[in-house]
């Protein structure tokens, strides 16, 4: 039997896919299939990484006999020599994951220097200094990333040369200097771990794709992963190649580019360049890059063959590509290629002008968008004529569009916990880094001294949806006193700014924000062939017609849930529902709840005309009657006396209601079941209303009656019962003839389980996911903050099971009720209203389910509408 | 097509089951079969009675006609004549469900006597009187029962009469006088009803068979229900049969007997008989009937056919006879048989004797003792004489049988206090918690305001075997004033209460009390013949060696929930457990659980020695942490000084702990995920523990560890992996090796939806039903017995589902997580822990599910072996 193979030459890995080569290295092998110039080298594959783990953390012998063999390769293309005194090879090393982790896994340069291979390099390449600056970096990365301990002290080394020297730049720094640095970095090696710095290069080789393996597992991984739904099993792949030099001198240089303009999507190269450097110094944002044009003029051949393999990449990918270039003496080495991250707007614009160009057919232009990513577009941006009175402070690299307003905050833990408090905040950071990441989410917008375009905070930002400006070196942050100084003037943590993600540009005070503008077309001409290809039926989730009419205009299709508890809490009305609530009298009952009958009447009928003849699902009262009863003294004393009851009655009755566990309590149609009347005067006010508003509107209205909390057939039929028929007294009364529809939440774990009996006689089943999710895992959303970040850091939960449905369980219990309960019920109509109907992977997975529709809030309405036609392009029903 | 019969003569009924016939109409037909003597008549079937209620509550022409063409039949039979001048057939209607309901049915007698027919009747019999007293009972029984009137009036009518005569006795009236209170009752009737009473018999007759069905649906007629677990869809029947006369004179009469004992057992007709009577003289308690000599006496060959006719029956069934019989003239009629009531202790002497007749194989006789019936004989109970003369002050849910009397004590300490002086108390509290378990054990019987069967005081105290009463909602508990109330008046801590566990009543004053008796030998008997069949094992749920070792007593194979909670309020560890809890420093909460562990180690070292070697099941620590901190500020203040911080510190720890619904917070192995250090500590105890009884008994014991509150395979692994690692560490210290399984309780319902996955890494499943019952319902046990009483008030839920397993919802969690678990793990040990681990009917369902064991508290382990084999004799596995 042929020994599995672990490691892939990049010439014969082609086709075996991102799964297996990690997304980096089946770039690179599809790129060398099809002739794109880059360093020769190889794939240390995703499935290594489980075997690294299965062996406890170490590299088995068989994984690293593949990889010296590979080295062989190598050396037998280039000629040159792994640890070689002559010629020696170099190599990178690095990460790559089925999906792009920006930040979040580590690089290694320039392995396989020791003191010998420096002696070649230096000589071979007559730049000793280039060598020495290679050797130093080397050591500082395998100090830092292959052997886990912090950099602080080696930068500190290499700051105080610079200041004893007097330098600004690294590039001022001498060869002698550098040798030097080396010589204290060695010792320095040696003083922490206790022995030399391994001059052997297959020791550093194996140590450096070991921590490659080891950072998958690193906390910022975790993090991200944990934001971004990517399993832990994946695992990443290693790529080692030997070295391109883009710090050999003026003739060498490194790059990144996008195929096509990432915030916009407009159509032209969007390229930068450093020169003399590394790729590191731009993701670093040490260095800020040059325009593209600076190799156009410097180096014509190279730019034009720059231009014609971008060009190549693009067609063969069919999308916009994001890619690292390097240049050593002048020849260009493509590292990278990947299909590029970018904003919602140019995301869409991409997607329709590669349709137009005959590039991608409907269904791929529809797959081509993140629908998560519309919920940027859905947001506010500057007022124009307010913008233009505005004060612009300074203007740097307009990262990620959008607008933001807020106070600053200068560390992200601060942003985060003034977040949480209720207020606006702009994070202020002289860059970012992976640490930043909650920080980052908790603000209006970010904005950084330092750093391109593809610096962490511009890239993690536009993933976010986030406004953010990178870049800003008329900036002055100082991060220690908390403040931000432009041209002299300093703003601190109480001072307001307004921040411009589309145009760079920073402004004194608040801006005033007017609404998301969706006219440019594309968004519209996606939604609609979105609408075209997808089966699931979106609704929203509204209680009033301001939401209600939000919703229609981003093309709700009838509101799945609309929650009557808060119409209570009006002052005009929950004077009558707390006389209601203390009263054990039932005619005293009835009595408050026809004074509040007309002011429900007429929010029903207010809903209806907003919606003009949708779908409206209006669920009866929900919450514990005690969440409606004043909580201090004062309001309690003033209730007893507009009641005209003993204050002591009032609290012996809030003492009565008290519960042990609310959200088990008595609620939902436990209170139709205690209180009928509640429920009547509720279907009273939905038929009336209707009726009303089928007259105003001049078509029919038919709501849709929804009982939560139902836990079986005996329960519904009774408050079913009690509802139809106050609504048939309401219609006789009125003489007319009006369709009605009752249903029922499954929300409750046993309603799922029996839901064969409950549609029997329910028209529809709306799943309460959030309910449902916390009665199938046991335990309450509110107290359960306490623990799940144990969950989180001990990988029990992978995510937020609130944010995305758990399939594997809370999901079974709604496959499972769709499925019996149209057994049961073939004409049953089946949606989801929890926060999940929202969700692009839950919208999915609904879907795939067999559900009928999804309800969410307004703004999460177009993200579900692409999502289900998303679900329906991968697995048409 | 045939008409589909709803009538039925006798003898053409034998062979067509009590499902249609109800009881009553059954043993008719079958002892007209085996020719035992009866007056004619035939069955209205209980399908008759569906189609009742589903015609609005009338019944339909076509089962008007059937009832017609039947009396057309026993007309013909008789040669007597429905509404007849001459000879008239008068008839009674009784009602006859599936199984008896005794006096929540209603019968009317004389039926089909107008005035035509009464003077036809005194001229056939020649005696005017006896039919002036059928008509008069008759229109009395007609308007009470039929028409719905209370008797009140017309009771107050004759004893008006009576005073007015001077009589004692009802014989003493005269026929002109009764001729005059017949006349008295029909003007009443006009006045009541504004017409005529009825003087057709065919009316009569339909309205009197409507009443029986009607009555089915009468209040009392549902609580029995409720009580005795019958289903509301059956339905009753009704029996129409020629009346037989007692009251003829001095050679008529009725008698009620006994084919055995009821009360003892003891062989031999045990019969009472009045002379010149009908039946409702003697069920009424009218008169005190006499013994059955009398008529050996008075007519020899008239007790010679009733003794062989007796042993006939109880020949033909096989069980102990309830009979009633009529002499009319010298002529017996059996009116009805059917197997008699009995108290346990008979019931286990007939079972025991039966079997020895050769009547009886030993399945039969397992399968004749209701399993809930034992409950009595492990109980002292009250004096059955005594409690009938007992005043009921309220009624609530008997959560704990047996029997208590006492003083009445109104905090956990008080009754300890004065217990520990001699004085035997009742515990009186609005609810338990935790603090209260002392007080709980030192009481005669507890009795709470609040909760339902599976409350704290429900499930403590039937761990215990205490008496207890929870839920009595008419007991008003004033705690700060020490009284209870019932109905206004004012109970204190000197008064006397009785407290029936087994029925949930309270009574007024001490009543007499007898102890449990198990020497007969009869219960040894059949309780191992229980044991000969059941597959199902029966373990018992003990925290302390005392419970356990009164669980083997009852035959329980080995503890299957030792809940650890209990261990950690003693005084000498609460002390310790408060500090844990309340410090944020990993190195202070270890040094406080190191300080519980030798506690511990003990607790778990008692409880092995007491199971001699038989299996110990362990649950860690469930409840959440707040629920060991104290409550009062004095204890806050003398726990601060104690541990050395400030008040405010365990304020604010207090603040933090809250939770807004305990019942689905931090609790359970989410514990243990947070601070692993319990975790480890109780596994430390629990397998250093098992060493040192290992030694000590001279044989292995092999510790259960049971994981609580499990939802998902990734959480079980992560907390097995703490036990297992700190076991094997013991295990390694000590040098020695010892079996230890790990598995975990099935309580919440994600845990039983994806059991496949979470069988393949534990070794046991045990079915929490109680928090399982909660979270697939929805409500909580506490906060739902504010609305449970309107689900039973309308049949929403028919019986507790905390008491009965909910087959439907929660069941169909049981048996998806049982067939799923053992088929991801073949070796799965599968149990239950739950409450419904001894209730019978749970018991069988657990059976046939394919559950290993049930564990229950001790006194229900007897009950749980018979039910088990009761389960296996009718459906073997």
């Amino acid at each position: 039997m042929a020994e599995k193979k672990y490691v892939y030459d990049f010439d014969e890995a082609y086709g075996l896919g991102k799964e297996l080569l990690g997304g980096k290295g089946a770039g690179l092998a599809e790129m060398t299939h099809i002739g794109v110039p880059i360093p020769q080298g190889f794939t240390v594959t995703t499935e290594a990484c489980a075997v690294y783990y299965d062996s406890g953390k170490k590299l088995p012998d068989f994984v690293v006999k593949q990889v010296f063999d590979a080295i062989a390769v190598i050396e037998k293309k280039t000629g040159k020599t792994f640890g070689g005194k002559k010629n020696p090879l170099l190599v990178s090393v690095r990460s790559g994951a089925r999906v792009s982790m920006p930040g979040m896994m580590d690089t290694i340069l320039n392995l396989g220097l020791n003191d010998a291979a420096f002696e070649a390099l230096a000589s071979e390449t007559s730049n000793k200094r280039f060598a020495a600056d290679c050797y130093r970096r080397f050591i500082l990365m395998f100090t830092n990333i292959a052997k886990g301990h912090p950099r602080t002290e080696m930068d500190k080394m290499l700051e105080e040369l610079k200041e004893s020297r007097g330098y600004k730049l690294d590039t001022e720094i001498t060869e002698a200097e550098l040798l030097e640095l080396v010589k204290e970095y060695k010792a320095y090696y040696k003083k922490v771990f206790g022995e030399d710095f391994p001059s052997d290069p297959k020791v550093q080789l194996i140590e450096a794709v070991s921590a490659v393996f080891r950072s998958w597992d690193n906390p910022r991984a975790n993090v991200y992963r944990k934001m971004n739904e990517i399993p832990y099993s994946w695992g990443t792949a290693v790529n080692v190649q030997s070295m391109a030099f883009g710090n050999k001198g003026e003739t060498s240089g490194t790059g990144v580019g996008f195929s096509r303009n990432p915030a916009t999507g407009e159509k032209g190269i969007y390229a930068e360049y450093l020169p003399n450097a590394q790729g590191e110094d731009v993701v670093a944002g040490i260095r800020t890059p040059l325009h593209i044009d600076y190799l156009k003029e410097k180096m014509p051949a190279v730019y034009d063959q720059f231009m014609n393999t971008v060009h190549k990449l693009e067609d063969h990918y069919k999308d916009m590509q994001d890619m690292e270039f390097t240049v050593e003496d002048g020849k260009l080495y493509f590292l990278q290629t990947r299909n590029g991250k970018r904003t919602a707007q140019a995301g869409l614009k991409i997607a329709n002008d590669l349709m137009d160009e005959g590039k991608i057919d409907e269904k791929t232009a529809v797959l081509r968008i993140d629908p998560r990513s519309l919920d940027t577009l859905l947001h506010p941006s500057f007022d124009v004529a307010s913008l233009k009175a505005a004060k612009v402070l300074g203007v740097g690299l307009p990262a990620s569009p959008g607008a933001g307003v807020g106070t600053l905050a200068f560390t992200a833990e601060d942003a985060e916990a003034r977040h949480l408090k209720g207020e606006k905040v702009i994070l202020v950071r002289a860059e970012t880094s992976p640490e930043d990441i909650v920080g980052m989410n908790s603000s209006e917008a970010i904005l950084t001294m330092r750093g391109g375009m593809t610096s962490h905070a511009a890239v993690v930002a536009r993933g976010m949806g986030k406004t953010c400006v990178v870049g800003c070196a008329t900036a002055v942050i100082n991060e220690k006193k908390q403040t931000l100084t432009f041209n002299g003037k300093v703003y601190g943590v109480n001072d307001v700014l307004s921040v411009n993600g589309s145009t760079g540009e920073i402004y004194e005070g608040a801006i005033k924000l007017v609404p998301a503008n969706l006219d440019s077309g594309d968004f519209g001409r996606i939604m609609k062939l979105a609408d075209k290809f997808r089966k699931l039926h979106v609704r929203t989730n509204a209680d009033t017609p301001r939401d209600a009419k939000q919703a229609r205009a981003f093309g709700a299709e009838g509101i799945g849930l609309c929650r009557t508890e808060h119409m209570f809490f009006d002052a005009d009305r929950i004077f009558h529902m707390r006389k209601m609530i203390l009263s054990e009298d039932i005619k005293v009952r009835e009595a408050a709840l026809d004074a509040i009958l007309p002011h429900q009447r007429d929010d029903f009928h207010q809903l209806y005309l907003a919606m003009e003849g949708e779908a409206v699902n209006i669920r009866l009262l929900d919450p514990p009657l005690h969440e409606f009863l004043p909580q201090d003294a004062g309001q309690i004393a003033e209730l007893a006396k507009a009641i005209g009851v003993t204050v002591e009655h009032v609290n012996e009755r809030i003492e009565y209601l008290h519960e042990f566990n609310p959200m088990m309590g008595h609620r939902g149609c436990r209170l139709d079941v205690t209180y009928p009347e509640i429920g009547r005067m509720q279907a009273r006010a939905i038929i009336e209303a209707a009726i009303l508003a089928s007259k105003d509107l001049g078509k029919p209205v038919e709501p849709e009656i929804m009982i939560p909390l139902t836990f079986g057939i005996k329960e519904f039929r009774f408050v079913k019962q009690i509802i139809v028929e106050e609504a048939e007294k309401v219609l006789k009364e009125h003489g007319v003839k009006l369709n009605y529809h009752v249903g029922t939440m499954i929300e409750i774990p046993r309603a799922a389980i029996t839901a064969t009996s409950i549609a029997k006689e329910a028209e529809f089943f709306s799943f309460g996911t959030n309910d449902l999710t916390q009665m199938t895992f046991g335990f309450s959303r509110d107290d359960a903050t306490k623990f799940l970040p144990d969950y989180y850091a001990n990988r029990i939960l992978e995510q937020d099971p609130f944010a995305t449905i758990d399939q594997e369980g809370v999901g079974r219990l709604v496959r499972l009720a769709t499925k019996e309960g149209k057994e049961g019920n073939a004409e049953l109509h089946v949606g989801v209203c929890g926060e999940h109907g929202g969700d692009p992977t839950s919208v999915e997975f609904f879907h795939n389910s067999g559900l009928d529709y999804v309800s969410c809030s307004p703004f999460r309405v177009p993200v579900a509408r692409l999502a289900a036609a998303q679900a329906q392009i991968k697995n048409p029903r």
